[in-house]
C-alpha cells in the first residue's frame, strides 16, 4: 500500500480575508503524519470546518511573522489545552515566535497540560528541521520584508508494493514479505536467495512537497524546491502588478510558473491570492503560459502529492 | 427620529469555537456611533461576513485576556492598517493587552497609518471610559479568573421625538424645532413662549446596553446594570454544571436571569455557551423559569435596544 501524502489547503488569501478566503494555513498529511504549515487567524474553525484531524498534528511549521501566518496559533493551542490534550506539540518558526506566545499565555495565567516546544528556523541557510523514520521537513530561506523560510517534505523510504500474484504462487514466508515491502531481498533458510524484484514492483520516485510562501521572485530558492512533487508557491498578483509585487517582496503567478518551471516539479499549486482578486482564473491563465501544470488552490480542498 | 441603538452578535462560544459559534464579539451601534466589545478570534472574517460597516469602529472595548476575547484584535487592526486606514482607534482593556499587541507589531516590523490609543481599564471600581455627546460607556468589575470588566452603553440624551400635525399646525420656526428635539421651550421674536410639551412627545426613558462576560455568579453587579433595556449576561452552563460554573467562574443560564431580576431590566440576551450544548433550548428554559423575557444570543442577528 502507498502511503497517502497529500495538503489540504485551510486558507489561501494574503494579508486580508476577502472573498471568503481565509489567510495562509494548510495540513501536510503523509500517512498517519499530521503537519501544519502556517496557522493564519482561524486555522482552527477551518480545521473543523473541514473535518480535519486537528488532534492529530504534532509539528507546526511558520513561514515568518506577518500576522497572517501566524494569528491563529495561540486560540489552536490554547484549545488543545481546553480538551485535555497531552501529546505534545513542537513548533518551528522564526526567532520571536516564542516571545509572542508566552506573552500571551503569561498574560492570560495559561498553564498548558501538554509539552510544547519551540525550535527556531534558520532563515539564512537550510536545514533539516524535521526527521522521523518516514518523512523529513527542511527549511529553506526565502526572500520577503521579515525573516522568513520555506518548507520541504519528503518521503524518506517508500515501501513497494507487492506483486500479489507472485505472492500467491511461491508464499513467501511473512519475514520474506517484510524485506521486501522495506526493498531488500530475503536469504530463506534453505539459503535460496529470493529477489524483492521479483516479488515487488520497481520504486518510483519519493515524493515530496514544498511551500514558499511569502517571497519575491528569487532563482536561489530553485535548488530547495527542485523535482518536488508539488510546489505550493504563493502568487499575490498578475503580471501587471508586478511593479508592486517586487516592492512588497510578493511573486506574480507567472514568476511562481517561472520557479516551478526551473525546478522541474510536476505539479504548480497557485496560493496567497492578493484581496483586489476576485475571480481568480487570469492568474491561472498567466502561470499556464510558463507552467502548463498549474493549478489554483482551493480552501477545503486535498491535493495529492504524487 | 429616535437613534438606532442596537448590538450584533458576531460570536457566543465560551473558549473552543464548535457548533458553527465564534468566540466572543459583538458590535453596538448607536446611530453613527460603532464599538466593538470583545473581539475573539475571526472577528474580522464575522464583520465582512455580517456586513457590518468595520471601518466605522473607533473604540474597542476588551473585557479580559483570555484569548476568547481578544485573539481577534491584532488581526483586525493589521487589516485596517493594509486597507489604508487613517482614523484613530482607541483600545479600552485590561493591563498587558498593550504590551500583547506592541510585542506582535515589534516582530511584525508594523508601522500603523492610523493612531492608536490604549487606555488600560480598572478592573477594581467602575468607571466612566469614554463619552460623547450622544452615549457613554463605563466599564465595571467582574469576578473571573483574571482581571474582568464589563460595560454599560448609555444613551445621554434623546432627541424628542416631534408632533407632525402640531408643527404642521403652527409651523415654528427652524430654531424652534431645534429646540423642541433637544427638549427645549422656544422664546419666538415676539417674546411668545412655545413649550416643548406642546411639540414634542413625552420623553421615553434613556436607553442602556449591558455587557456582563465572563463573570461568576456575583450580585454585586447589580447595581452596575440596573434598569438595563437589554443585559448580555454570560450563561455558560445549565443548573446541572453549577459546581463546574462555580470552579471555573463562569454562571449558569439561571443564575444570569437572576441577576437580570434582581436588576430590573428589561430584557435578557444569553450568551457564551458551552461547547458541551449544540441545542441551548434548555439554556433558555431555564432562564425562563427566573426572568420570563430571555432570548438565546444568535450569531449574526441584531437586537434592538428599547
Amino acid at each position: 500500500m502507498i502511503p497517502d501524502f497529500e495538503v489540504t489547503i485551510l486558507g489561501n488569501t494574503s494579508s486580508i480575508p476577502v472573498h471568503g478566503r481565509n489567510p495562509t494555513a494548510q495540513v501536510v498529511r503523509y500517512h498517519k503524519d499530521y503537519f501544519l504549515i502556517d496557522c493564519g487567524e482561524g486555522t482552527q474553525i477551518q480545521l473543523q470546518r473541514f473535518k480535519l484531524k486537528a488532534s492529530r498534528i504534532e509539528n507546526i511549521f511558520i513561514s515568518h511573522l506577518h500576522g497572517d501566518h501566524y494569528l491563529g496559533l495561540v486560540g489552536l493551542l490554547s484549545s488543545y489545552n481546553l480538551i485535555g490534550r497531552t501529546k505534545p506539540i513542537t513548533i518551528f518558526g522564526p526567532k520571536g515566535l516564542d516571545e509572542i506566545i508566552t506573552t500571551q499565555f503569561r498574560w492570560s495565567n495559561t498553564r498548558l497540560g501538554y509539552p510544547l516546544k519551540f525550535i527556531q528556523t534558520n532563515p539564512d541557510e537550510p536545514e533539516v528541521i524535521f526527521d522521523n523514520p518516514r518523512v523529513s521537513v527542511s527549511s529553506f530561506p526565502l526572500k520577503h520584508r521579515l525573516p522568513t523560510t520555506g518548507f520541504k517534505v519528503m518521503e524518506k523510504q517508500r515501501q513497494r508494493r507487492l506483486i500479489k500474484e507472485r505472492l500467491e504462487e511461491e508464499k513467501p514466508p511473512l519475514d520474506a514479505i517484510k524485506a521486501f515491502r522495506d526493498g531488500n531481498d530475503f536469504k530463506a533458510e534453505n539459503g535460496e536467495i529470493l529477489r524483492v524484484d521479483d516479488f515487488a514492483y520497481e520504486e518510483p520516485g519519493l515524493r515530496s512537497y514544498s511551500f514558499c510562501s511569502d517571497t519575491i521572485y528569487d532563482e536561489e530558492l530553485v535548488p530547495h524546491v527542485m523535482n518536488s512533487s508539488l510546489l505550493y508557491h504563493e502568487s499575490t498578483f498578475m503580471e501587471d502588478q508586478k511593479e508592486r509585487a517586487q516592492i512588497t517582496f510578493h511573486s506574480t503567478a507567472k514568476e511562481a510558473a517561472n520557479i516551478a518551471k526551473l525546478a522541474k516539479v510536476d505539479k504548480l499549486l497557485l496560493g496567497h491570492f492578493s484581496s483586489r482578486y476576485s475571480d481568480l482564473e487570469g492568474l491561472l491563465a498567466e502561470a499556464k503560459t510558463v507552467f502548463s501544470n498549474s493549478i489554483l488552490s482551493e480552501q477545503g480542498e486535498t491535493y495529492a502529492i504524487k
